[in-house]
């Protein structure tokens, strides 16, 4: 068997053998496996597929390829959740005080973001003085002592998800559900967690458009976990409008310090309930409603808050920046977005407002651009709501106001305003075990 | 638009247009495009396919990276001929003078084999001077001069296609008929004649196995070369069994001539014959039996076979060699492999033929291999005879008496002997044009 033999199986759409996949996965970071032959492969499992077994299989290669954080000593009480990524999607910061201020382990490794926004890392670096990184001993010593930490991802994990993501990234080999579920599960699995909670976006402003690639990735994913022994759950959640109304990083940090004080309510603090539900189902047993009414007393009673600030402090942070927000600096430019007409708001296309964020300096286009954590917008109207001609749908947040031209076109095509009050959407979609 | 977005195009089965393909076959060329990136696109034409019109600007694109022949001084008469490869496939040294003693002009370059044997060249290299390399005024002065020249590739002729059939080699993205209908017709467009005609075998020994997938690639072909401005035709012949008795250099040679000599009838005169009335066809117009009766002549007078030793005289080849071919130098080892049972043979494998010619050493697995010219086989018998238990079905012809066992079991395998006659295959099973 050459590595010939082994494309042309998947080319003629027929199953490999674990030995097979660990062959290939083995080969290409070892370099035995070029480059080329391996787009050939990925371009083959995008157009022909792959099993659950040699998915579940795929993502053990990659698993195998690097180092794994040991969550042992925490037992069963290691929680991890996980977004496909969503516009605002600022979920990590509001689930991660409430699951661990109840008792659930949160220890977790987070992504730098490529595209509208930063990733959660990049978010909490707008706090003052925060650390996202932390030695082994210093990352375990704080979650034996504050039930959580969040770092930036470190050592030698999965090194044969980042040599095959950009090998995707560069042969237009992203959109593959096996693909997908192998490179996030392959991470999941290595982090440690004994009970993981996915969140699966479906609509315009998520990577999965339908609702039927959204559940058929959820349900891959949820299969691949449990084969390695986890306790999966996944949502399939609504984006295609933005998720709460900051999409930036510095502003999203202080709209889930918000959420945790408890002083907003709507779509954000109703997702982050649920997610955080399943955390505690899955690292407890407890049922469902049990757990919302849980939840819903650690916000009201600032318990949640009091941890969250426990983990920005424990980590470095300034948490005087979580009380009083106005210490975060402030972008130098902000410029109104106002409605063209009276009615009533039908459509926020998340996507837009993404591109809308990206183009005011929010996001990064290539891993070494610098993000500018203050930039971002701001929605001050949401779907469904009615809105006088002329008045605020959003604040931009720039340094350059050049930039406002361009967002500005974004956002008017992100809005769109009729006569009818629109129907309510589900923001849970679907729940998957 | 980028590389990203065209391989896109292609990963959904959608059409590119003209310049797009132009784009990605000069960008391959100059390195803009990397390896990974092509190599993702070509398994994307494997499994999406293109239509013909995309066959057809590939083609072109390839045709554009380099050189072409001029033989535009011979006007409507010069003629070429391809063959899809196949086992003991000799027809190029029949055809060639056969058709150029008729006064076609058949000013050839033909490639060096990977396989069971050399190609044409390789074969032509067997006797004692012939110059395989000719400066391109001598090409053209012995082509005015004896209406006939066979050389290896030379010039910057379709560098596109060199190294993209090099990537497909090492992808597995060699079957696919638009890849495989483009590389042909680009090389065979750049060589320069006016009328072509396309030998496509189909068979155990061919590429091609089924005639669904044959008779799919010679249209292709056929549509790209018409064009492109050239007169077309294709037949679609069967390669179940190898053509004629010699499969290795040198004894492929003296069959050649034994046919021209006219001592020879069978499969291989009948090709032949078939091959040189399509391009007789093509360059004057005649009908096709017409153009056989003037074929026999031309062999029968042994006009053909002068014309033979005229042209391997005008090339520096030793013509006495043809005359008697005792003076080829023999193969140090002869064996006989030997009937097992009493019947009629109804079948013999061409490609196990052609791999027990490749241990025996008439082959290259490597460009640079060097291939033993008097190695092979000659069969003794063929489909449809009656063989007693003993008899010598095929002599092996070796420089190393080691290589014997594994040649006789391919020989085992590809030996079919039964109790009934077997019926008669037709050889010429489709003529496109």
């Amino acid at each position: 068997m050459t590595i010939l033999d082994l494309i042309d199986i998947k080319k003629r759409g027929e199953e490999l053998s674990g030995q097979q996949i660990s062959y290939i996965v083995s080969g290409f970071v070892s370099g035995a496996i070029s480059d080329y032959q391996m787009s050939a492969f990925l371009m083959a499992v995008c157009l022909k597929g792959m099993s659950s077994r040699e998915t579940a299989e795929l993502t053990g290669a990659m698993l195998r390829s690097g180092d794994s954080i040991d969550l042992s000593r925490f037992g069963s009480l290691s929680v991890d959740k996980h977004s496909t990524g969503g516009v605002g999607d600022k979920t990590t910061l509001i689930v991660a005080p409430i699951v661990s201020s109840l008792g659930g382990i949160v220890a977790k490794m987070s992504g730098r973001g490529l595209g509208h926004t930063g990733g959660t890392v990049d978010k909490l670096e707008s706090i003052k003085g925060y650390k996202t990184t932390l030695s082994p001993e210093e990352f375990y010593a704080q979650v034996e002592r504050t039930g959580i930490a969040v770092i930036g991802q470190t050592g030698n994990l999965v090194p044969a998800d980042k040599k095959i993501y950009a090998l995707r990234d560069a042969t237009s080999t992203v959109e593959s559900i096996p693909l997908i579920a192998s490179s996030i599960m392959s991470k999941k699995l290595a982090a440690g967690a004994m009970n993981i909670v996915l969140d699966v976006k479906t609509g315009s402003g998520a990577f999965m458009k339908t609702l039927e690639e959204s559940e058929a990735l959820a349900r891959e994913m949820v299969s691949i976990g449990k084969a390695y022994g986890r306790n999966m759950a996944a949502l399939i959640t609504d984006m295609n409008a933005p998720l709460g109304n900051a999409v930036g990083n510095s502003l999203e940090v202080i709209e889930a310090a918000e959420v945790l004080r408890g002083e907003k309510a709507g779509d954000l603090r109703d997702i982050c309930t649920e997610l955080s539900a399943q955390m505690l189902v899955l690292c407890f047993g407890w049922d469902e409603e049990y757990a919302k009414k849980r939840i819903n007393d650690e916000i009201d009673s600032k318990r949640a808050f009091k941890q969250m600030k426990r983990w920005i402090a424990a980590q470095g942070g300034n948490e005087a920046w979580l009380e009083n927000t106005a210490l975060f600096p402030k972008a130098p430019i902000t410029a109104e977005f106002k409605a063209e007409k009276s009615g009533y708001i039908s459509c926020i296309n998340a996507e837009k407002v993404g591109l809308a964020s990206f183009v005011l300096g929010a996001g990064r286009e290539k891993k070494d651009d610098i993000i500018d954590l203050s930039a971002g917008i701001v929605l001050r109207h949401k779907t469904g709501d009615y809105v006088e001609k002329g008045s605020t749908l959003a604040v931009m947040h720039t340094s350059c106001d050049t930039r406002l031209k361009r967002a500005e076109e974004y956002l008017a095509s992100a809005f769109q305003i009729g006569e009818a009050k629109p129907q309510k959407c589900e923001l849970i979609i679907k729940t998957i075990r």
